[in-house]
This record gives C-alpha cells, sequence and structure tokens, in this order.
C-alpha cells in the first residue's frame, strides 16, 4: 500500500477504492505541496475526509498550498473536533484568514469548540450527535432523527433533553428500533447515564470509559446543559497520548513529539534541558568525589572507587523500577495521592529485601577483591555491601515518594523522572558510602 | 463512595441505586469472603453484573467463597468475555468442578472464547453481536433484533452475513431504523468493513479503532465467518495494557502487576531479576576499573576518577531518552523495522549535537578542577570533554539501535530496557575513558 504514489492515491480517492485514513498515511510522507496537488481533484467532502486524517502538523503547513476559499469549505465539511484541532494549530494571521469565508452555523461551532482548554474534556468531544425531546413519542423522534444531519452517523445512543437542553438521560438507537411508535421517549429513556463535564481533565475519561463500557459519553457544562459527545474511539486516541507523556517523563525525553518526521535539532532541542540539569547534578556528585579523595589516596583506598559505579548504578535501577510503577499508577488512578503512605512503606520493605540480596553479591565479590589486593577485605566487604543495602532501599524509598509528593504539589509527578531520582540517589549514595567508610576504616 | 460498608453497598445495588462497577471498586479492598457475603442477597445477574467488574484476581479468589451450583449460574449471566477470562484465570481443578454444572449453550461459548490464545483479538472479542442476513428485508431485520437477545444492547452495528455465516456488511442501527421496511438489507448493507482476523495481535487493534474512528470492528476466522464483535472501550483496556508493559520493561520493573494489591514478595520477586542482572554487569564495570588502577595512582591520576560517575550517568541518561521513544514508537507502530538506519542516522546526529554541548560543560569543568589541583588541566579537560561526546552519542545510538535489533530477531523489544542499555554505555564509557587517559596522558 505504502509504495502508491500521490498520483494514484488521487485516482483511488476519486473512485472511494481507498479509505480516507490509507490515503493520509500515505499521502503524509510527501511534501505538503505534493499532497495539496493529490487532494486538489477531489470535491471537497472527500478532502476533508483524507486531510482530518493526516498529522496535524502536516495539516497546518498543507493549509498555505490550498486556496483559502477552498479551504473554507473544506473546513465546514471536517468533522466538528477535527477542524477545530486545525484551527488552534493554525498561526493567528492564517486561522483569520480563512474563518471569516466559513459559513456562519460551522463558524459558530468552531468558536465554541476551539474555547475549551487543550487536556479537557471539552477539547477532546465532537458535537456531532443526536437529540430528542423528552416530550416526544417514539415515532416524532425517528422523524426528528431522520431530520437531524440525514448523511451522518450519529452514534449508537441518542441523547434526551428538555426544552431548555439539559441533558437528562439517553435511548440506544436499539430502544428506539424495538419501541412501539405512540410511546414516549421519556417512558423509554435511561435516566441515570454517565455524563462529563467539559472542564474534566481528559486523563479521567479511560477509566470512565472502560469502567462503564460506553461507546460513547455525553459532554455537558456547568449548568446540565449538553454541550457535546465523547466517542470511545477519540478515548483510545488520549489514553495512548497519555501513556507517550509517562513514558517520554519517565525517560526525561522531552515533550512527545513525533518522531520521524521531527528534524535533528528539534529532537535535540528536546533532549538537551534534561541532560543539562542531570549533567549540574552529576558535577555536584565529582564535586563530592573530589572532596573524599583523601581516603582514596590513602594505603589501600583506590580499591573503595571501583565499587562506586556499581552501587551508583544500582541505586539508580532500583529507583527506575519504582519511579516506572508509581508514575503509571499515578496516572491511571490505579494509586492515589491518599496511598502515599502505602506506597512508601511497601517500597522501603522491597527496598530492604532486594537491598539485601544486592548486597550480598556485592558484599562477596568486595570481599573477594579486598583478599586479592591485600587490603583489608572484610571492611571493604562490609562498606559495599551495607552501602548497596542502604542506596536500593533507598532509592526505592524516594522512586515511591517523590513522584507523589509533587503531584501533591500540584506539579506534574512525571517531572521526577528516572534519572533525576536516580541523580538524588547518586549524591547521597557518595555521601553515605564515605560515611561508612569513616566509620569502619578509620 | 469509597467510605461506604459492604453492608451497605449490598443495599444500594439490590435496590439498583449503584453502578454494579462503582460497587466492585469498593467490594474490592475487601477480603473474598466479606465479598461473597456482600453478594449473597442479589440475584444471580446482578451478582454477574458485579463480579465482571471486580479485579481478575479477586475474581479468582471469590470463586472459593461461592457455591459451586450458584457460581454457573452467576456465569452463564456474565459477559462472554468476562467470564472467558475467569475461566482462564481459575485453577484447572475449580474450572472443571463448575463448568459441568454450566448450561450447554455457554458452556460451548466459553470453550470457544479461551481457546484463543492471549493477546490475539479473538481472546479480546466478545460474542454478544447481532447478525442479519444479506437476504432480508428491513422489517425482517428489524424482526430478528427483537428476536435476537432481546433486553441486551448489541452496539451501533449489525453485521450482515450470508448463509454460510461468512460475514459480507454492515449495517447501522441508525441505517435500519431510517431504511423502508420492504427495502433489502443487501441494498443498504455497507460491504467493504473494516475486520480483523481472530489471531490477530492485539497491539494492532488501537491503530485500527483510532484510524476508521470506530466504536466496535467485527472479528472474523481465517475462512470469514464471523466469530465476534471487539468494541472500543475494550480496546482502551488493551492500549493501557500495552501501555503498562511498555512503562515497566522500560523502568526493568518485571511484569506489570496490581501494585497495591500484591504483597511486598510478590513485588521484590518480579523486580530482583533484572537487579541482578544488571549487578552482574556493574560487576563488569567495577572490574575494569581495577584494571585501570595504574592510572589512578600515577601522579594526579586520583582526579581523572572524579569524573567517571558523570560520564557514565549521562550515557545513561542519553541514552535511557532515546530507549523511551524508540520502544513507545515501536509499540505504537510509529516506528517500523524499515526505519532501523534513519533512528540509527537520526539518533547520532543528535547524540553528537547534545553530547557536543554537555562536552564542552563538563570539559571546562574538568579544565578548572584541574588547574585548582596543579595537576595538567588541559589534558583533563580534553579527557573528560571527549569521552562526555564519545559516550553520549554511543549510548544514543545504541539506546536507539538495540530495541530494533531486538525486535527483528522476534525478542521483545522492551527487554532492552533503559538500565540495561545503560550498563553496556557503562563499561564502553570506561573504556574509552582510559584509552583517551592513555594517548592523552602518556
Amino acid at each position: 500500500m505504502k509504495s502508491r504514489s500521490p498520483r494514484e492515491v488521487a485516482e483511488l480517492l476519486k473512485d472511494h477504492l481507498i479509505h480516507p485514513s490509507e490515503a493520509a498515511e500515505i499521502l503524509e510522507d510527501g511534501e505538503p505541496s505534493e499532497i495539496a496537488a493529490s487532494l486538489a481533484g477531489l470535491d471537497e467532502a472527500d478532502a476533508a475526509d483524507v486531510i482530518e486524517h493526516l498529522d496535524l502538523s502536516v495539516q497546518r503547513d498543507l493549509v498555505d498550498f490550498i486556496p483559502r476559499g477552498h479551504m473554507a469549505r473544506v473546513i465546514e465539511r471536517m468533522a466538528p473536533d477535527a477542524r477545530a484541532d486545525l484551527i488552534k494549530e493554525l498561526p493567528e494571521e492564517v486561522a483569520h484568514g480563512i474563518l471569516p469565508l466559513v459559513a456562519q452555523a460551522e463558524r459558530v461551532d468552531i468558536a465554541r469548540l476551539v474555547s475549551y482548554e487543550e487536556g479537557t474534556a471539552g477539547s477532546v468531544m465532537t458535537t456531532e450527535y443526536a437529540v430528542v425531546n423528552a416530550d416526544d413519542t417514539v415515532s416524532a423522534a425517528r422523524e426528528e432523527l431522520r431530520r437531524q444531519a440525514p448523511g451522518e452517523e450519529t452514534g449508537y445512543y441518542v441523547y434526551v433533553i428538555d426544552s431548555d437542553r439539559n441533558l437528562i438521560g439517553i435511548v440506544s438507537l436499539r430502544q428506539l428500533l424495538l419501541a412501539r411508535p405512540q410511546q414516549r421517549i421519556e417512558e423509554i429513556a435511561q435516566r441515570d447515564c454517565v455524563s462529563v463535564n467539559a472542564k474534566d481533565d481528559q486523563e479521567t475519561l479511560g477509566d470512565i470509559f472502560s469502567r462503564y463500557e460506553l461507546p460513547s459519553v455525553p459532554v455537558v457544562d456547568d449548568t446540565g446543559r449538553m454541550v457535546g459527545r465523547i466517542t470511545a474511539d477519540d478515548v483510545i486516541d488520549v489514553v495512548e497520548e497519555e501513556a507517550d507523556e509517562d513514558i517520554y517523563h519517565l525517560g526525561a525525553a522531552g515533550r512527545p513529539i513525533n518522531y520521524l518526521r521531527s528534524g535533528v535539532l528539534r529532537i535535540a532541542r528536546e533532549r538537551i534541558t534534561w541532560l543539562l540539569i542531570l549533567v549540574a547534578t552529576g558535577l555536584i556528585t565529582s564535586s563530592l568525589l573530589q572532596h573524599y579523595r583523601g581516603y582514596l589516596l590513602a594505603e589501600g583506598g583506590i580499591v573503595l572507587v571501583c565499587f562506586i559505579p556499581l552501587l551508583m548504578g544500582s541505586g539508580g535501577n532500583a529507583g527506575s523500577q519504582t519511579t516506572a510503577v508509581i508514575i503509571r499508577g499515578l496516572s491511571t488512578g490505579e494509586i492515589e495521592m491518599r496511598d502515599v503512605w502505602r506506597v512508601i512503606f511497601k517500597e522501603m520493605q522491597v527496598g530492604l529485601m532486594v537491598g539485601l540480596a544486592l548486597g550480598m553479591c556485592a558484599g562477596v565479590r568486595a570481599l573477594l577483591v579486598g583478599r586479592d589486593q591485600g587490603g583489608s577485605p572484610i571492611r571493604l566487604g562490609l562498606t559495599v555491601g551495607l552501602t548497596m543495602i542502604g542506596t536500593v532501599a533507598l532509592a526505592k524509598t524516594l522512586g515511591g515518594a517523590l513522584p507523589i509528593l509533587f503531584k501533591k504539589i500540584h506539579l506534574d509527578p512525571a517531572l521526577m523522572s528516572a534519572p533525576f531520582i536516580s541523580s538524588i540517589v547518586d549524591v547521597l549514595t557518595v555521601i553515605g558510602y564515605f560515611a561508612l567508610v569513616r566509620v569502619i576504616y578509620f
């Protein structure tokens, strides 16, 4: 499929022999001017179908190659949520050039949708849905459905509203199909339906859809008026997006960007900030080592240094495990703020347990090295083994506690990335190690 | 809501004043015997609704506290996919004790669903869906729908089959509602509908649902016969599950488990394997440092050691960033096998670019330290700076290449966790650092 040329794609699209999303996937790799050329022969509705499946950054670039009047017609035919996303992505002067050419009804719809903040339920919803009045009979409701958006698929549920457009329940199309024509909608409507507020955080949507097993959920404003609908397939995108963010944050990789389409400079810019912060904390560790160099220069002291990277690395790894689990748990809602002590207590225990195992390995190895080199093998083994236990337990406790504490003070818990927690543990490991050296050796 | 007692929950459930999933969430924290007691007063359908919303491990433990005959009735009333998952989770002897008591039709359905391997589309699908015959008229199809599973919600699409049960298209309930009664189904059916094979990998589902924006997708066997239906809300669970796996693997945290409900021993067991592997590679690094200790003991050599943790840490962090991006990209399908050279080339460039920036910082710092301590500041600065550039570029290149190569040889790319790649980079960093020391100092 991927090997088709833009010209072939245009032909297939004209005859509806290819799904718009597949066409978009093929065209996406080309230049914006090529994409515009491929779409030029299509009618506006077909072009809209393809454009809304393109990556947003591609859509933005493409707009420059389509005449404004034509673009306005295309925007009128795009899905409400897709066109609102595009308008938000466009530079202000470009949007202001096109919007006045868009028909009144669609312009109002766009203005309403773009007003919802990114990351809210309102920014995910569509305004394409069917409503019926609670007082209607089933047969009147069927007529109403025929009238509303005749060509479109408006989903399994029809929303039941009162005269003020307040959401008061839902009926499924199945119910409408099977009910007697003279029944009233309010008799068959399901009243205690799940709904979300347009201002709700989109993070909560995955949980609501999977818990209540719904194909779509109505969105209301603060006064209970119906303003939109969110479909499960859009929530799949939200869930993927949130997971992307978790993973990028965990790896301290900056914001999620379209990797293959982004230039090297853009990628480097996303990555450099965290790396510089981590180098700064790394320099603290290196200053500490200089501070303690007296110990290393003492008779047989140099062997002490060989175990520092092992200890730091193990602390980092032990912390990464916990941070991964906790960041993910916080974001899926499995772990909540009130679990903070439970998490800390658990990680302390797990940390001591696995620390003991790792401490034994490292301690025995240090003992053997110390014996070979004629130093004081027992002291070395003890210092390395005990530091390992402490480092691992500490790393796990901090890895559990810091993301939760960060969330508590309303910062993104994922700012506490695994590398950052490792850096903190590094510093503490060096201090602890040499404190032990002083006690055990001197 | 969480503060209600199990007894209160039971009362609310009996009067249908609480959603089964909310009841499940509250009950889940109690002992299995308590949960069984709360559910004992409910009829089987209501109990089934609650049980299928409990965590699978809780369902498994609960079964021991419910009489077998009653459990069989409950299983008959559970959703097809939910009960198949439960049967798969039960110890064989328990399942064999209950299944013979389950009604024939449901037993056959269970046997069919459990036969699909975990991780396939078949293991996610439900067998609850509505079908109509292509030859039927619209009014006959409506009658048929009334007959099939009268109480249930079978989704927005009705599947159109031929006399051999081959899937030949779909009609939406909206179409059925609005079509003229005497029209034939094959006239209004959409023929080129998206379907998946029951053996397809569940990882592909998120992409299909979000690309085609569908509420549900029919599942067919190898011969094209309709065998089930997958709904978008179930795919949300799949997508969350896959993201969990990515994050756990990235953090080398073992398999995803229910964190709060798992005991300390269980958690420690999941974590220890990777930590031991990483300690083993860490010991290689420490042996290398011993091997090179001659350099450290030379006049002014001790200052060299102070920069090793900084270099290793930066390599690890640079690698983690890339590994996070690539593992995620592979799993969402954004990055494919054929992109391997593109990724390697990109990461090499990004690595050199950010490596240069970090190398400058570290090099200048080393220069200043060297000057203070009266060593050879320029040599030190050069050694540290150049190693930093090499380490960061190498870490990014390996972090990009190894997950893809692992996928190529059909191993889970996430086995190449960030800590593991860091360990490899650690070893190479030490070797490179002392190679530079030899060239520059001696």
